[in-house]
């Protein structure tokens, strides 16, 4: 018998501008919201029923109309009241999840001091938050940050690894270690204080010190490829390349990712 | 006490193209590799020691060299041999994936007929599988395709949802319904000849004929955007617009996703 | 004296679909408009007085307005519907232009027969051009492709170039050439049954080729890049490698422009 | 009769990282290079006659060896290196064009200090230069940025304008103001301090600050999008919107350009 198993459904990338008109300056909270919800949609994959179904575009309208009315902070604040408001207002839904990603703008800096309404889009990194509320539950919230770029050209080795024959990659105390980070909380000192003797051994070192630091975090996930940066082989021309030029390559790339909590 | 949970790790975007050199013409793979591997690898996370790692680099010869020895029919059979390669020589992996995407070619037509060794990228559109082998259990295929960018100008309905105070979306017997399906399997002729009444119900629709038909397959997930196209309003330039001048929209988007399975 | 110099402004990526309601079956035009008009515009610049200045909002409102009027039966036409519009209507426009690419749908195979009303996205490919229209003087129409990507396997050598101190890459008889066309007018038959010397060979012999057989054409301007696909070295794992397995890669690629046109 | 036109060849996207290891520090120089010729090469195109080509395999390495010799303070300096050294091994060249971008990094805060050895990418913003030899004429060096992407929330006006049966949008005097600036050179405190009647306005004034200032530089060339930030509109929930709920949109966009020199 073919049966309807998990699901859901929901808008992604509603982009939202709120401009905070403080005295004297403004503020900025640039988001990109996506809601999902579970819940008893069976009739409607089944049968072509809409009744028990909200609207997309109407999620859509809630992120702008909540925004309006919010006195939210931070975007977790924010994620929590869409996701309160969704539950409430619809009994059939079981499950609201709210992802939101933050781009963040700086004040402009114009003849030395920051500009009051003029702004900088400051980086590519962006700020993370996933709100997942179930009926009868309590909220979780993970927070993050995703496309951190960084690079070490110091202090990263790879040595004693496994050697086989389709192995060719030679033993390293001394290699460029470039990564995108993707987590839910890091502590960017160690990254740059580390003696590296892997990309394994960085990610761990980074999450154990965010859970050694902040006693609120109970896990982190941390997700970092290996952007790897070729040594150039400049002998062919007559030349040595002491540790210098390198190219950068996007594909194929090293990918690493764990979980590392707090034991009970 | 700090511990570490789940963790993978592995080479993203490994590109390989193989050119099947037959009598009177040649055949293509194009085939983008991702290999992932989970097993005893604390040691590595924890006290930097590489001794149990396969580099990835490493991984990425292996994807070479067996591309050049197998004689797999299809990107399938050619991500077992992988995953079975890699479990047979590392004790200490415990699972191997490999998930590949196949970028698809044509034979050019070239005088009226398709040229031998000459080919045109034919579509966006790319397969794709997963194989996942565990120690001592039977290997796991998934296999699907990604993008096939589809659209209906006739036969899809949306009405009878919710209705609130932040409704403004009004209710269509007549509207576009574009998306682009990521699937397991699917089976095009249904979106064709089906009356959507939503997106869930033509997603139903596509993933239990595709039960009905195969029945080797035994269940299906599917994921489809509802890629919007926005009626124009005209009428303040003094001209209708019978359902014909329409905006396609990137963002936001509607996004459904279900999984379809028999009950045994 | 500081002064204005060449300066233009308009709309981009105007998005718009039409779809065609004929008895029996759709058809679709996918079209994303870019309009630019030169003129006087010199107070705007430097007085910031607007009073010459179009919105840019007005011509994405133009873009609709006239497509559901039209009866143009391709872009070109659709084109030069807009800018004589937008000419006709504006006296400090002294040059208007409007670029348009189409993405292109095919109708569903559904039941070995075509949907009348589903469509397929059938190629990454998409089809350009460019209208300009200066007062008083004639339209120029260029029309062209984009991004149509071909391979060849066989037939294309690259041997008797400049050797020196820096040159690593050896000779090749048998070498794949892969590139992704942008044109304004090809002949996909000459791809295929030419034998390549070079890229540059290979792209003079398609411009005049059609030259040759399109006596409308005036010139043709051809744009390849040469996407590598680099051979494996298997020899590193006891294998040999008869021109069968290879890496494609995106970056660096080579890159070739010229432009072929019949003398008078 | 058939003949050849303009035409250049070359390599794109060579990308080369240098790490200078000075005493107590690194910094760090991360650059994506594409080089163009012109010059003899009609044999080539016509003929398949590759005697006079330098293979784009070549200039790639070029980069790459001079990198490691090079002294360049910046990437105009190396940028410099790079065509004379090609003109100079190249008779048959007769124009050599180099193109460069350069991703900046920034020494990552660690402790409250800047780390020596490990770096953050910070921005998406990326210096550009390019410079242009041809044989026996000065060179010409071109520099600017791109991507740099900034934001006024107020001081922000468009009134004045055309109004037509095509025109939907009000007249505002307080709107938001979103570009992501293409210079050859800005001066950004213009953007924050100058009240913008257009975007024509402001980019003649960022134009103008910059001559005024900058006595070397004889003229600028700007490209300004205007990425729109629509007011939603909350009446329909019951609500106000004092200018400050705002959905970005992508597309379409508005597009500006224009030239400001120096009349002698």
């Amino acid at each position: 018998m073919i049966t309807l198993g998990e699901n859901q459904y929901g808008k992604s990338r509603v982009r939202v501008m709120k401009v905070h008109r403080l005295p004297g300056r403004n503020e900025l909270h640039d988001w990109t919201v996506e809601l999902l919800l579970q819940g008893d949609f069976q009739s409607c994959f089944i049968d072509g029923d809409n009744s028990k179904i909200l609207p997309t575009d109407t999620m859509k309208n809630t992120v702008y109309s909540l925004a309006r009315g919010s006195s939210a902070a931070c975007m977790e604040e924010f994620g929590e009241e869409i996701v309160a408001f969704l539950l409430k207002n619809n009994p059939q839904v079981t499950v609201a999840r709210a992802s939101i990603s933050e781009n963040t703008w700086d004040h402009l800096t114009a003849m030395g001091s920051p500009h009051p309404t003029t702004f900088v889009q400051s980086s590519a990194e962006c700020q993370t938050t996933e709100v997942v509320a179930k009926r009868n539950e309590q909220m979780e919230v993970r927070s993050g940050l995703d496309n951190l770029v960084i690079l070490k050209t110091a202090g990263s080795e790879f040595v004693g690894y496994i050697k086989d024959s389709l192995t060719t990659l030679p033993e390293s105390t001394d290699r460029l270690f470039g990564t995108a980070v993707k987590a839910q909380w890091t502590y960017s000192v160690v990254f740059a204080a580390h003696i590296s003797k892997s990309v394994q051994h960085t990610l761990y070192a980074m999450g154990e010190k965010a859970l050694e630091h902040v006693p609120e975090i109970s896990d982190i996930e941390l997700t970092m490829p290996n952007k790897h940066c070729l040594l150039v082989d400049l002998s062919r021309f007559g030349q040595d390349n002491p540790n210098e030029i390198f190219v950068p390559i996007d594909e194929p790339h090293g990918y690493i990712e764990a979980r590392i909590y707090r034991r009970k």
